[in-house]
């Protein structure tokens, strides 16, 4: 199909569906390989998820974290990139179907991560965006800054207390940064910016089934994590679980006590994950083994046993540490990931043997509000404003784009002045003209 | 309604309707004047719309141009923001209705602005989104480089040809702006990006019913835009008017020869604005008098000639020159315009005699393309990349926030080296559950 293709049409393909950090990082050191490779992806953008948190608190804006698969890839001239949706995969046949064609590849890897759980409750969503891509870290966004702005238009009184109540399902990572985001946004950020209200009024509520927040993490840093909440005014309930969830409140349920009915209008989901829907469908055509999570059981070379030439990376691979223990999903896991399956590619085109995959733990950190942070970084348990100061360097330098490196510099630095830059409430704002006609006025 | 107001709630209490360029700088410059001041608008940002045709074509991300007014006015104390949509008047009892309750006012002013209109043909604006708002710039940028991604998965042939076929109607400067913007980046920017198509294959026609492109610029400028358009290979077609826009055609008559219907995917609107729909209903309760494009005519102090305490700024009002022609509805006019009347007030207040509106005409300027500009600055024509440098410097000057000079600095700086931001198709993506359950595969 490409008209100048700089590889030889009958070259060795390798599809890789899912352009997040893994497929990313696999296409990208795959470039001038010699294997012709095709990358799909529904989205025509990488996204920093790491930082998604911080577009849904205002405090980057999100051309900052997202960069475009094709411009990474430009000099790769044997990589082509589609935007595209891979919905099936035939094994047999080796070809993946996408909305408007099919694709034959020799080799796959699958790459195409998670997306939210409701542990069955598909009706909470409505309630309770989560936190997986730019228009869920938008609507968040929304919702956030709404609440604040109905909030000064109204009286004193249960209805403004509710706008003022939030509430953040799940104490890993994603939840404890958002819910500590949230506290530095009300208890610093905005304070005397409204008149009518006061924003350290906002009561921020985090709610886990553990025994702790940050329950992968090892226990001194749930400590730490737990005491930097609580100095932040976070209400953390731990050992509690969510019963319901509707349109303005959210029954928790304690493990030895009585449901409680909170009244709050914004509830922000930071918990459970299953599998894309293509790696689903990948897992039933493929027979794969999948955890109780739903990710697949992947061998030393990442590879399905079934099938050597379909790889599953990222999320939704189950791969086993030394110690027997599968590996988290995070982004380090996928790029390492990624970049392994890529060079296995190249090693066993030149008839090297092969290695298995090990994964290089630089440690991992969560951010609790501004200059506060925990984490552990090669072994070594850190903490606190030169902690913070570390993670942001290590996260700018895993920006890929150098313009997005400089720009969310100049984003953090600026922030530590105090100042923000996006907490606009955008989507469709109301049309003045239908209010009009709800109002017997002649629209326009 | 304040819980703590500094100013006592009998003071003289002003209402701005509208937090753009007009309404925000007359809020800001009413900041301790002694007058209580209400903001209300519909969004909680203002958006600095000149710079709107980058986000529309990925050279900025929407932050970078955004401003929120409760940040700017967080040290006026004696101004509140309401982020409520304002739908009537009442002139006589001198209130303003939002949705959620009604507002008393001594002074109004009135900043609403204006929106598109198509001519009476509401049908065009599904096949041709106009640039007013960011979800305007949003979906532009998303047809534009959507388009891209569709022809990258065609074979040659007529449907490749429509989908790299944009049009651009009309030519003022948003136009002109939209119109280079897309050449540079067909021409030079995405070079090299795709491997199926070739960027510079992509046709970009510019459709104006007057004679001259930039009709309300000088002749010598028109030239040296017409020249510029020219070297970046645009269509421009002169004394034409779209007759009939559907999905994928556009319908041209030139003046003296026969309709030609062309085939594109993707038409972009830049034509014409008429009043906001809170305008429209102002104009209605005070009688005001209106010019053809729906501007209320205002008197020396921008007043409305029935109202003496309605103010009318910006794109909505009809305020002469001093050569008895209007002014134009650029940005320029609405801050002067806005500055002029909260100053007025204060000279008010402190009991000194009025002076009519002045305003100060310090030029301008349209970009076309990359490093590429004509304008007149000071009375002054001025063209080419010196030009560029110094249209530049105004524009990231007048940005409000600092925060933002810098990152939009950043941007461009990069820009000279030839790099770009965010071109991401966001909006909601596609659903491969549900493109699954249309073949017939098991949803999940």
């Amino acid at each position: 199909m490409p008209k100048t293709s700089v590889e030889p049409q009958d070259a060795h393909h390798v599809v890789i569906v899912g352009g997040g950090f893994g497929g990313l990082f696999a296409a990208r050191q795959l470039g001038g390989s010699g294997y012709r490779v095709t990358l799909l992806d529904k989205r025509n953008f990488q996204l920093f998820q790491p930082l998604l948190y911080q577009v849904a608190t205002g405090l980057l804006t999100v051309g900052d974290i997202s960069t475009q698969q094709r411009v990474v890839l430009r000099k790769c001239k044997n990589v082509r990139t589609l935007l595209a949706t891979a919905y099936d995969i035939d094994p047999d046949a080796q070809t993946v179907s996408y909305e408007g064609g099919t694709i034959a590849y020799d080799t796959l890897i699958c790459a195409t991560g998670v997306k939210h759980q409701y542990f069955g409750n598909d009706g909470w969503r409505a309630h309770a965006p989560g936190l997986k891509t730019v228009e869920h870290a938008l609507e968040m966004r929304h919702r956030i800054f709404q609440a604040f702005e109905d909030a000064e238009r109204l009286p004193p009184g249960p209805e403004r207390d509710q706008l003022l109540t939030f509430v953040v399902v799940g104490a890993g990572p994603t939840g404890v940064e958002l819910a500590g985001a949230l506290a530095d946004l009300s208890q610093r950020v905005m304070v005397g910016d409204y008149r009518n209200i006061d924003s350290r009024d906002a009561k921020i509520i985090l709610v886990e089934g553990a025994d702790n927040v940050l329950p992968v993490y090892p226990e001194s840093l749930q400590r730490a994590a737990n005491k930097m909440l609580a100095q932040k005014n976070v209400d953390v309930r731990t050992q509690a679980m969510v019963e319901h969830i509707e349109d303005g409140s959210v029954r928790i349920k304690p493990k030895d006590a009585d449901p409680e009915t909170v009244s709050a209008k914004t509830v922000l989901w930071a918990a459970g994950v299953r599998p894309s829907a293509f790696g689903r469908q990948l897992a039933q055509r493929t027979g794969a083994e999948c955890d109780r999570a739903g990710r697949m059981q992947v061998q030393a070379d990442l590879s399905l046993p079934s099938h050597p030439n379909i790889f599953v990376i990222g999320d939704l691979a189950h791969a086993n540490k030394p110690d027997g223990t599968p590996l988290p999903g995070l982004a380090p896991v996928a790029i390492q990931q990624g970049r392994y399956v890529a060079k296995l590619l190249v090693r066993r085109a030149k008839g090297k043997a092969d290695k298995p995959f090990k994964y290089f733990d630089k440690g991992s950190m969560a951010i609790i509000g501004r200059y506060k942070v925990v984490g552990q970084v090669f072994g070594m348990k850190v903490k606190g404003f030169f902690a913070w100061l570390a993670w942001s360097g290590v996260h700018i330098l895993s920006l890929i784009e150098p313009a997005q490196r400089i720009t969310v510099s100049v984003q953090w630095m600026w922030r530590l002045f105090g100042r923000n830059s996006d907490r606009l409430i955008t989507g469709n704002p109301p049309s003045t003209a239908a209010i009009q006609r709800a109002h017997g006025i002649e629209g326009d």
